[in-house]
């Protein structure tokens, strides 16, 4: 087990009509606070009117920023920097999913610095100081509401890069399972897909001494696999989201990869498509992560092994434990379909004419991945199997 | 599930040398430190001078309050509150177990209260505000370095009583398990078995949608299990260890109990034995959980059997599930046998003359547990049950 330090201090505000406490918990940070979130969804919910109402009956000072898209763009990561400075903002509040939150982190950190923001993505800068932020979650996925990570597209060349620190954890995250009611059911599988892939990046690694972890990642992955089935039948079945809202946090608030070396190669590549062909990030993950593990598997067949016998109750073959992982790798494939998330490149209709080009950016600052390190050819070989 | 608040505040500094950082850690909160601790073996292995030498490179200042005893006494903590008043205290370092940290932590809310500080003990009182504290932990099992809990004896009538609140959260626990080789083996089982009651008096609940927490609570007693049967034929297996530490944090810092009623009567019935005889908390524990489970298990005879087969890998008997529950308590029981720890008062000595007492004090404030309300006659019931 490697040496770690875990910080986690987003305070989870966690059930049935939370949200009506978000105006005394943005109090505690300021006076003026930047609303930020996405399209017009939250606003047809009613939940931008509940949000406003809590805000304004504790006093606040309300700016507004909407229209963040998935996969969220640096151009308007900059329109609210600037807003922060013109308007003196106390606090970023995310209304929305993954990719509001990470705009308004993104925003935290740019608010604070007197360079491009881009910077921080590209590591010529470190994040040493940050605006407070806080989230109302409406989509279990990225877990970005308890998480010290942040990824942003760059439509100057369509670089989807991500960074991190402990210093842009939300300081708290309501969640209302009643809010995902609505997710479309392609929504709920890309962000169950997300979860799951967070899960595995930490679970595949080269570190042996991780047994309380490991099994913590299978439980996790295996309650995730259950209750998306449960939910995409029954999307109003209350302990059902929230059983699968409070599995995304977990996934990805960093518990998971404790005394571990993560790997990270998946979802890097996976930034890849999502950048240039603009899909959803869990269908992307859909198509990447089993390509992945069919090209790496070699590497440590046991881990693959104990992958599909503890997550997928594959018998072990002990004479041909080959056959065990790869079972397990088709276990995985098989409920992705069962959701109905692709499993090819194919079937999201990318062609295979830019599949260099993809490896060629993805590695061109560093190799990807550390259960494996994979270079240019390797992320071709991935992409080519993923084109199959 | 219930609505839950899940606010982890802790900095987990864990891992091989890590004490070193002592100093550093302990200089964001102030200048004036009460280094506190127990009998001499800190001394003796040498971790006393590393902690002091870490915390002068600081420059930090010194005040030393040594001699907390197991079940720590309200004496020394009045002792304690008095020097933190007198030397201006900024932090508390507790450096040590659960009854050091434990002891730290009443000192450090009786430092910053007018009234006796018992009053937080008895209901009187209502934590508002405390002074930071610190850990440098040494023995894994009392959860005590990242949780809200304090337990303290009261002299006066040998009652021992908890108090709770996540201001009492340690800022910081550093955690080195290599400090752990040189634990007895009966302290090293007394601690897995309070770490196990730490999950089970979350598992044991009347929540019904509880599914993602019920499998992370029986990895994590599955986990305790394995490494504490290694690690008393191999004290010095550093994986192990690590196993065992970072287990023994997540049984007892609130994850595992989220969205759940947890019980707490097994603890509550244990602090009337270890109050009056003195004896190791994870010994009593060992005694009192099956006695519990005997007495209420055919409240929800469902919830044992999925602790037998889950836990225990116990075949189900579809036909007679009662007998696969009560298989899994006597699973539990074997496994607590085989670490040498006792499973009835007559292993302790300790007579039946005053189980009636017991149970009136046990009570005298209010009925205990939640997963079957205890009332006197219940504790008396189980207490008859563990001396058998």
């Amino acid at each position: 087990m490697q040496n770690f330090i875990f910080d986690n201090k987003t305070t989870i505000i966690f059930g049935k009509d939370t949200q009506s406490q978000v105006g005394l918990e943005t109090k505690k940070y300021g006076k003026t606070v930047l609303l930020h979130f996405g399209g017009g969804s939250i606003k047809a919910s009613g939940l931008y009117d509940e949000v406003v109402h809590s805000l304004k009956k504790e006093g606040l000072k309300i700016v507004e920023l909407g229209g963040v898209k998935p996969n969220p763009r640096l151009s308007l990561v900059k329109e609210g920097i600037k807003l922060c400075i013109d308007q003196k903002i106390d606090f970023i509040l995310a209304v929305g999913g993954g990719s509001v939150i990470d705009s308004a982190k993104a925003i935290a950190i740019g608010a604070k610095y007197e360079g491009d923001v881009w910077d921080f993505f590209t590591g010529k800068a470190e994040i040493k100081v940050s605006l407070p932020l806080g989230v109302v979650l409406t989509i279990p996925a990225a877990g970005s509401e308890a998480s010290t990570g942040c990824v942003i597209t760059n439509e100057d060349g369509w670089y989807k890069r991500s960074c991190g620190s402990v210093l842009i954890r939300p300081q708290y995250a309501i969640m209302n399972p009643v809010l995902t009611y609505t997710l479309p059911s392609y929504q709920t599988a890309c962000g169950a897909t997300d979860m799951i892939a967070h899960v595995m990046e930490r679970y595949f690694t080269n570190e042996l001494d991780v047994d309380f972890t490991d099994h913590l990642c299978e439980v996790t992955i295996k309650t995730i696999m259950k209750h998306t089935k449960i939910v995409l039948k029954d999307p109003s079945h209350y302990a059902t989201r929230a059983e699968l809202m409070w599995a995304g946090t977990i996934a990805h608030n960093g518990l998971l990869g404790t005394g571990r070396i993560e790997d990270w190669g998946s979802h890097d590549i996976e930034h890849e498509l999502s950048g240039i062909y603009d899909i959803a990030h869990g269908a992307g993950l859909a198509i990447v992560f089993p390509a992945w593990m069919k090209y790496v598997y070699k590497h440590d067949v046991n881990r693959f092994v104990q992958f599909a016998h503890r997550v997928f109750n594959v018998d072990i073959d002990f004479n041909n434990p080959e056959s065990t992982a790869l079972e397990g790798i088709h276990k995985l494939q098989s409920f992705l379909s069962e959701i109905g998330l692709p499993t090819s490149l194919k079937d999201v209709n990318i062609p295979s004419d830019r599949l260099e080009e993809m490896a060629k950016k993805a590695t061109e600052s560093n190799s990807l991945g550390n259960f494996v390190k994979l270079h240019e050819k390797d992320v071709l070989a991935i992409l080519q199997i993923a084109a199959e």
